[in-house]
């Protein structure tokens, strides 16, 4: 028998990066990250390992950190998407008597801001989540706004279920050294324009032509020179299809670099097995 | 004699854009808000009044709350710019021996992040470079990573300068109930797209076939629903030019929602006067 793929995420322990990771590969030794960059420098450095970072949340848009670690890293690939939506719970020590603050994220604290002000809790900002249910299990003044796995995890009681103010959902990459073009719908590529008026119109014009639907196109400012940015795009279709080959060969004769990452399909993780 | 404007902006005092205010505008009524909402929220409710808010820095990228608020509150324009190079000084309490600690908020500690790790100081994260300098003024073993301007008023000493990896620059945008439009060489504006295939290349052709320069185009993703988007651009030329006018012509045909934000000078904040 083989030994466990290892899987590198952002953590710390029971991070909603992590959750993913768990139910995306069932079998698998896990190695906890502090940063982002830091999982593009793990997997780049195994050729055998793969990563599991977020690229994008339906609220609060896309993550720059995993953008500009796919822009860096070109021998890096995305294998595979996960989307997962985010439950957010509030939770206590079980010997807790009175909630008066809330800890979380800043994110979640801002996705929670309506429940936070109608139960009027004051509110202390932690790097993570995960990080919240470890304060929560320790002071038992203190709620947590967390995962239910990393309640489950630091031993709290659930006091609420879905406290975000709206649904949202975080899309996940599989990062590897090779992607999964065979019957993949979406692919994703990173570009650089030349220095001319009209480029951006020229690079769409591409995938306009040939018939290829853009889901997502953001910038990102590059630090070589000031006001200038690179382009992330996500499009439907793989790689191997023929007018995404067209449309990308035409691409590559009206930009500066055109990095395919990689053409992958995607997973609803809610629907996999529980952790 | 008339009472002074009163001006809008981010705090904490001394904060880099309390400071951009300060050197925007000579004679002003300086009011501080906690969050870039409330710098929109209150330019809304007194049209006498304008606000100052980051919109951009050239390593980091847009401001995603300014471009949420420019999208939200459509009676709000950018009647001015204002571009600010951001020096980061390391600065002490006088009576310090020896620093073993550094202060500052998130970006300016990856900012200054080599000038850190050759030093082997200890990192303290806090929300503004101005509420280091005021941690540094009360403990002696910790310095603060923050503007000249903050180091001055918090009585701390300068120890060095330039302690950022690379130089940056922010643009800040002059918030107003109008915007000025005469002799103006750049203008923003917000769309929103049909949900057609080829919707953000038809919208682009608009500005390719009147010869209109696109400086910066991002998106942001629509709260309303999942996976959808809408645009923020930056485009050379005045709204009152006969082709940039041509082009938002075309552009309203071909979109669901335009929304032109201004047409606006552009300032640079350090030659400006000294505050």
């Amino acid at each position: 028998m083989g030994s466990a793929l290892r899987v590198h995420v952002l953590g710390p322990s029971w991070s909603f990066s992590h959750e993913a990771a768990l139910k995306l590969f069932e079998k698998a030794e896990i190695s906890l990250n502090r940063t982002i960059s830091e999982v593009f420098r793990s997997v780049a450095s195994d050729e055998q390992s793969v990563g599991v970072v977020p690229i994008e949340n339906s609220l609060q848009g896309p993550v720059n950190e995993t953008v500009d670690g796919l822009a860096e890293y070109e021998q890096i690939f995305v294998k595979e998407e996960g989307v997962m939506k985010v439950n957010l719970v509030l939770a206590k020590n079980p010997k807790s008597e009175k909630l008066t603050h809330i800890a979380s994220n800043p994110y979640a604290l801002s996705q929670a801001s309506s429940f936070i002000a109608k139960n009027k809790f004051e509110v202390i900002s932690v790097p993570s989540t995960s990080q919240a249910a470890e304060v929560a299990a320790r002071e038992s003044e203190v709620g947590a706004i967390c995962s239910e796995l990393a309640a489950r995890h630091y031993g709290l009681e659930i006091v609420a279920r879905h406290v975000e103010d709206r649904e949202s959902y975080t899309r996940f990459f599989v990062l590897a050294h090779s992607d999964s073009p065979i019957g993949a719908k979406k692919s994703t590529l990173i570009m650089n324009l030349e220095h001319k008026p009209g480029a951006l119109f020229r690079a769409l014009e591409a995938f306009a032509k040939n018939d290829v639907n853009l889901l997502m196109i953001y910038s990102r400012p590059l630090r070589s020179s000031r006001w200038e940015y690179y382009f992330y795009l996500d499009f439907e279709g793989s790689r191997i299809e023929h007018k995404v080959n067209k449309a990308l060969e035409e691409l590559t004769r009206v930009t500066q670099r055109v990095l395919v990452k990689g053409s992958y399909s995607s997973k609803n993780i809610n629907e996999l097995f529980k952790t």
